[in-house]
């Protein structure tokens, strides 16, 4: 497990080179990996890139899956079409994780259409990743304030996301864990009981507004981990710790104030909130 | 198609004996079975008693199921055990109908589990009262503010209860088509296009409140059949018409200022209020 | 409804414009086309071609798929790559028909997981083909000396493959039926009741030896139509008469003894089939 | 991990006193229970037998589960009618094990409509079993020789049986393992990793005729553990082992000639085999 700059998670606008560099100087564990960079330093400039990233010390965190899982038939074709691009250039550059997140809710699909929807197009990119050697990870949103904002309410829970991961066949296909979705979905460490490191890509550390209800927060409003304690991240980086993950952690808060901090200041902030989240899952599993 | 009345969905205390004098008294068609009197008559007294009613120009609408499809095991496999003796009278009585309505959420269980559990104990069901000559009628229940209440939303339009229905392999499973439902849930003629005889086991027409949006309407909030318009009864009945319906049609308002009134009075308004509708479904089908 | 020429189905050798001619001589409503001659044709020249055969009063038949619905995520992926240059031949011609056949079994994936990769890539195509106005058909494949000898059977069975269309929620896929795969699969007529125009894409009529047992009988060794009596053609075709359907028939017997006779000879006598296959089916629907 | 003495399934007729004794003296871990004789003793009888049973140091096997998960909807509503019953006196002798195994195929009903029957007829059952305090176990049955015989092939695997299982939302519900069925499923080692003690209800030891192909073996023609070497009982019984299963294990050889030998000379041959069968599965993990 190691904590990861997302310069976009963050909501910061740092180019690649920045990025890496402010990661290494602010001691995170790694760092996102960005295509748009990749593709202006192609596959032999990202090789190098990448070499070079490591020598800081760095390991590559997550790709944001540049397919539309519910685009029309003619989007996820394209997308589909244009993938084998970025699978090189991300293979070139070592990186091995790519996420995306489930629309929780649809107007016209209804629960079960949905979900057919996603499987199977969920099992061809997971194959088509497979080949490439990268695992794909696969968010559930969990607040209520979203899920129930359209007329066919879609996965919004762990054990919904789990089920569609494991009827799709894919071996390659994992949980982002979000502390905040965990919270908002109302469910606790014992939810989290029996994963492993296979099941979990990614790991998102989040805190809640502490003058909201569960059912009343909102997506794209939070806050820092540990800042409130309403959400339990000792028993969510506890059952994390305890699947045995080893990939990458990072904050995803929403909150625009942080892009009008000296990033240094954010960085060093963020780092720290997150080395703090590693110490409470508790030491690596042998 | 014919109108019915029924005076558990009118909200009223008549026993059985004094529904059946009312309904032929007011123009009803038919008239709701009652499986508490039955017991009471026993298997002779109530094949005698159905003969009556009979003579009476009246046909008999529908007797609600008596087991709980969302039960525990324990409170199902109990309900099984009692329901030869329902389906025995029900038969003796010549009742062609049951009916029961589907729990459009769950805190638990998401859309997938409950399905599951519906599904299995509906096709359980509908062989017993294949067994019997009896169909079975399910009900979807379309207001928001009902689905959105609990963790899981479940069934709440009219394409998955048709798809429930489906799996279940029942040919004797139609729906409960009410018009409450079909406008809450957005739905129109359309989607009640291509449904024959053999999908639908009763109706209902009731209207909604014109002080409310469609999202803000509640379940047990209504009015009576043609009193605002918000609802499209025209649409409705017309493609009821359209797929030669031939069974029962009733209003389940849920307005307590209708118990309040003159019983007499009630039952002309409601009797020609369902005239009405079944006008305006058009002649029936050849 | 209208009798085709499909030389492939018949096993004949004949380049396009050739089949074109000996479709026009020999009386056939229709005839197959052919993707190979249309690209050397090009867009325009398919164009003036496919104006060129409605000129001579033939009717398209169906293309086949050039998308294996279970090759490997990256075949899969290739084939979407390439269909748009198909789509836009076809789409030229005026062709709305396409097809292709389930393979009934699989010696890795149960028949769920099977079940999962059709579901998803029919419903990923369909979508694409209703861009193009171009309806796919399915064709299930009814012999137990073929689904039988892999380790999971799969869709052997008309009800398995309308199941597989409905749940793809693609309103432009059908049926293609066989005379052959329906006896063999032990259907009857009553099993075709209910199908309308929609639901058929295609129609083959074959007939099946008569000194073999119906589980004996083999995929690629029948009969032609009326030559055994083995296959009720009546019933089948009847059914078909009675579903409304207005498309390509053919004949498609796997015997290599029609490419050694004279291939006039062979065209004369297949025509009259269809057309007293037609004949069976009876007058068309209004 | 422990040896049972299971009468039926060698094809004895022992009445249980006697099995009882035979299991003590030939060395055997458990013996199976036997409802039709706790019948006889009652609730406050069968109670002391279990004690009498307990103190000489047996353990208790599994019981078969008296419904039929694929009957009539009236003979599976009589069979949870009559189920009580034996649950008490299974729960009074402290029997925590029932079993049954699924009919790999069906003539009428295809894998998803005998998927639906069997899926919501397992969840009722376990629900009720569950309430007792009685785990089930689920038996596949793996011969190509009996899943080939009708026209629907049905779970014949590992894989489908764990789905079912997993789809039931049982948390009480697991695999009988039987070798016989892992060996002629085309199975390995390698599908039964991952297994752990709540996966596993119950395990069968058989070795299968060493003059057959694996997909001509027959399901009721079978060897005793060892005798020709044609299963690998060391992978299997090593994965048992590792999976850490703490029940009973048991041979069901299907042989005749056994009942034809004196019954103490087949019992300590049995005994003695499945010794042999517990040491390869290696010492108990912690």
């Amino acid at each position: 497990m190691f904590s990861t700059l997302s310069p976009g998670a963050l909501g910061l606008s740092l180019d690649h080179p920045t990025a890496v560099d402010l990661a290494a100087r602010h001691g995170f564990g790694g760092v996102d990996p960005d295509l748009g960079h990749f593709r202006t330093l192609g596959l032999e400039g990202t090789r190098e890139h990448a070499a070079a990233v490591r020598e800081k010390g760095l390991q590559w965190g997550m790709a944001g899956l540049p397919v539309p899982l519910d685009g029309t038939p003619a989007e996820f074709r394209q997308a589909l079409v244009d993938l084998p691009e970025s699978l090189d250039l991300l293979s070139a550059a070592g990186v091995t994780r790519m996420g995306t997140w489930v629309r929780p809710m649809h107007d016209v699909l209804d629960h079960r259409q949905n979900w057919r929807l996603h499987l199977g197009r969920l099992s061809l990119v997971a194959g088509l990743l497979e080949d490439a050697g990268i695992r794909l990870g696969l968010e559930y949103i969990g607040p209520k304030t979203f899920w129930s904002t359209e007329r066919f309410p879609f996965i919004h829970s762990l054990r919904e996301a789990r089920e569609l991961i494991a009827e799709s066949g894919a071996s390659n296909v994992g949980l982002i864990l979000d502390s905040y979705h965990w919270y908002t979905a109302g469910e606790d460490a014992d939810d989290l009981a029996g994963l492993t490191d296979a099941d979990i890509v990614s790991v998102d550390v989040n805190d809640a507004r502490d003058d909201r209800e569960r059912d009343e927060q909102q997506d794209l409003d939070r806050r820092l981990p540990f800042a409130t304690g309403v959400i339990d991240l000792e028993g969510f980086m506890g059952a994390v710790g305890a699947a045995g993950y080893t990939g990458p952690v990072k904050v995803e808060p929403f909150m625009k104030s942080l892009a009008e901090r000296p990033v240094d200041e954010v960085l060093e902030e963020i780092s720290g909130l997150l080395d703090r989240s590693l110490e409470v899952a508790g030491p690596a599993k042998a």
